[in-house]
């Protein structure tokens, strides 16, 4: 080949250092999900097209099929197959197939990739992982869960160091019943423009809810009044009230919304905002809605979001099992943070202490005692070649960021490269500073010059 | 939809309670790596096909290739891309993508999906997870790697309670070495004649030497003696050495193998084989090849395998990066301890603790308590609705396997739902009897019925 072939544009990866932190980040999410009972599934990559459009969006553009590259006669008996573009189309398909073999309410995680095929861009992937949990109950399902996500989601994110996430949440319901209250004949319609506040201001929702549902300009501002709430706490009741709209399911959903940030109210002020403009693009959506902003970039996509919906897995298996969950994009927030220089990037390898291999040494002996230390629960290499002088075995691991060489003999000694410091060690009982990952987010303030 | 949909054909997907054991046997797999010094990488799932058939081999009619649904111009013009096939691939491209941000020698681990258009059988699947290490140095890597290798996956399939597998390794090079010590003229066409024994026999193998290569009947069974060869030990060298071949190219290739037998001298007898049978098909392994049996399952495919190679990184960057390495087939190995009932199947749940949520209870407080338990490392939920009564929570904690119940007021108390057994607790120090995965393959001998 006469260049060297690089990684597609959109299909992100990292070095061996930055990989670490992610590696250190899905486990914590997977930590804490299971620490609330969550369970693991891992649902196929791939679905049939029929099922994986059954959601009836307009989504097919962005999805991946496949095809062999040497199809045969075979290939067109069969079946049409694609990538799965989120991990919520194959949860509700694997629920459907195994419900006589779940119990419910049934709580899982996935930590997937997915795949679009869109146009990349920044915080937008070809390829990207997803850190999913939802809970599917029987005919209803408890509102306690549409606040455990709320909890569940600012852990995971404070857990890794990204204290500068806000949790908007809103209620469909109040949307609906404020937009029936005020006698739109169109509610849903009303939702889905003023979902595009962000992206074109008050005067555009305005002219388009006249325009499109030939409202009144004062009856445009009454919609465009709700969408200005936001309060850290329930006050946004009272708000709302105060606006002299009512109608029963406003009320219904300022009820279940007040219950979530109620619920919430442990966690530090500020993290979770009550905000009555977030609507949520998908039609499914029927209860409370999430979505997750980074504060310190603003016009970045969402983060992590999610809600409430009735009928998803009713797609697939005639029995009403509705749900709530959220979706965090891991690889959307890592690599802003990688971009932005949040990230204090690990050492290039796990190893905590490498055996130096002088020319006189046996290495069955060097083995044996890297292997009592490796069952203690540190990692080890032996240096591979006794030919190599001692300093270049030394250089090697400082340039792998292997905090300690280990002297072998008949008493063993171990040196901490950074501070030179040398001790005899016992290696049944000796233990490093520091074992495993240290990595965390650094403050914007800190932030280093990005090296990848 | 009339029909509810399943999991396509080959694509395999486990219950939760099935899936929290193929997680903890890549989470040993991930252990043991890193305790060896080997960092994992996440490569793209996709390549440009140029890239993944780069290797020249007969491959493409397995590979998936990738077309969006709705693809429109922008397509044509675009790479045409595929999901790879195996890490092995990946791996090189981002090694020579990467060069210079790499230390050598590289130690790399993968824990990944790969895709094959493959006709779904026993063992064989369309979507499969691997584990693959791999070394990769400057110029020429030492022997060192090739004898870690077989200590490695030794470790990890007995971590998993998989004892009965057998690594069966010899070196390419004694193969191409005695049959060019016979005059042979095409040794490389000899090798892939040898590498049919398993499947067409001593008189298949015998046949096919005559009529592909013109060898006489002895001259055949000379290369069949060869591959008669099986010690435990290092005892081979002296049986090859009784066929009176003598060639430089062979003696090398006996002095590696030696040294690969004799540093796995402390693995359990048995465990390890030299077999002087074994060659890979695959024409780029140049010294050590290694393959993974299942002792009980003598007619099921190869369960590991790897080898060491001369120039595969050299496909994409003009660079002498020689490698060695194993990839573990987690999914063929996971498939059939399921289906022959060698699984202890886990709880359906990670959850250890269900707190009971009576009608006067009070939710925040009951949060409270199971967030100190989580964060001593407990996972605990607390049952969502206080309307159900107190035998159906239990029922509920019974029958997602999760062994504790926790009564929380002004004492708190927790019972073993197996023994009965209820006694006072206090949430800041009590500890459940297990916490964590405790599923191990059960011997064939006590195999239970498969439930899935």
């Amino acid at each position: 080949m006469a260049k060297i072939p690089k990684v597609v544009s959109g299909f992100p990866e990292w070095l061996p250092e930055a990989r670490r932190i992610e590696q250190q980040w899905l486990d914590t999410a997977r930590q804490i999900f299971e620490s609330y009972g969550y369970a693991s599934i891992n649902p196929s990559s791939v679905e049939e097209v029929s099922v994986i459009t059954a959601k009836g969006e307009d989504v097919d553009k962005e999805i991946y099929g496949l095809k062999r590259l040497k199809a045969d006669d075979d290939d067109k008996k069969g079946s049409r197959l694609a990538l799965h573009f989120d991990l919520t189309v194959p949860m509700t398909r694997y629920v459907a197939q195994n419900y006589n073999n779940l119990t419910f309410p049934f709580k899982r995680y996935q930590i997937q990739r997915a795949w679009r095929g869109e146009r990349p861009q920044e915080g937008r992937y070809r390829e990207f992982t997803q850190a999913d949990i939802d809970v599917i109950d029987n005919e209803s399902i408890s509102l306690h869960f549409d606040a455990e996500m709320v909890r569940l989601v600012h852990k995971i994110l404070s857990a890794i160091g990204l204290d500068e996430v806000r949790t908007h949440v809103n209620n469909r319901k109040i949307l609906q019943g404020y937009y029936e209250g005020l006698e739109i004949t169109d509610p849903m319609k009303a939702i889905s423009i003023v979902d595009k506040l962000d992206k074109i201001g008050d005067e555009g929702v305005s002219k388009l809810l006249q325009s499109d549902l030939g409202l009144s300009p004062e009856l445009a501002q009454r919609c465009l009044d709700l969408a200005k709430i936001k309060t850290f706490d329930s006050s946004f009741v009272e708000q709302v009230r105060a606006l002299g709209v009512t109608n029963p399911l406003l009320e219904q959903g300022l009820e279940e919304l007040k219950y979530v940030m109620d619920s919430a109210s442990d966690v530090p002020t500020g993290a979770v905002c009550a905000d009555l403009s977030i609507a949520r693009g998908l039609d499914y959506y029927t209860g409370t809605v999430y979505e997750g902003k980074l504060a310190e970039y603003p016009g970045f996509p969402t983060v992590f979001a999610g809600g409430r919906y009735e009928d998803l897995v009713g797609m697939f298996l005639k029995k009403k099992l509705p749900g709530v969950g959220i979706s965090i994009g891991f690889t959307r927030i890592f690599g802003k943070m990688l971009k932005e220089g949040r990230l204090a990037l690990a050492e290039k390898s796990p190893t905590n202490v490498l055996v130096i291999y002088d020319a006189d040494a046996d290495m069955a002996k060097l083995s044996a005692k890297a292997e009592v230390l490796r069952d203690r629960g540190i990692n080890v290499e032996v240096f591979h070649d006794s030919a190599v002088k001692t300093a270049k075995q030394i250089r090697y691991a400082d340039r792998k960021g292997i905090p300690y060489i280990m002297f072998a003999g008949e008493t063993d000694e171990v040196k901490n490269i950074q501070t030179g410091e040398q001790v005899a060690m016992d290696i049944n009982s000796w233990e490093p500073a520091e074992v495993g990952y240290q990595t965390r987010i650094v403050p914007s303030s800190k932030r280093s010059v990005n090296p990848l």
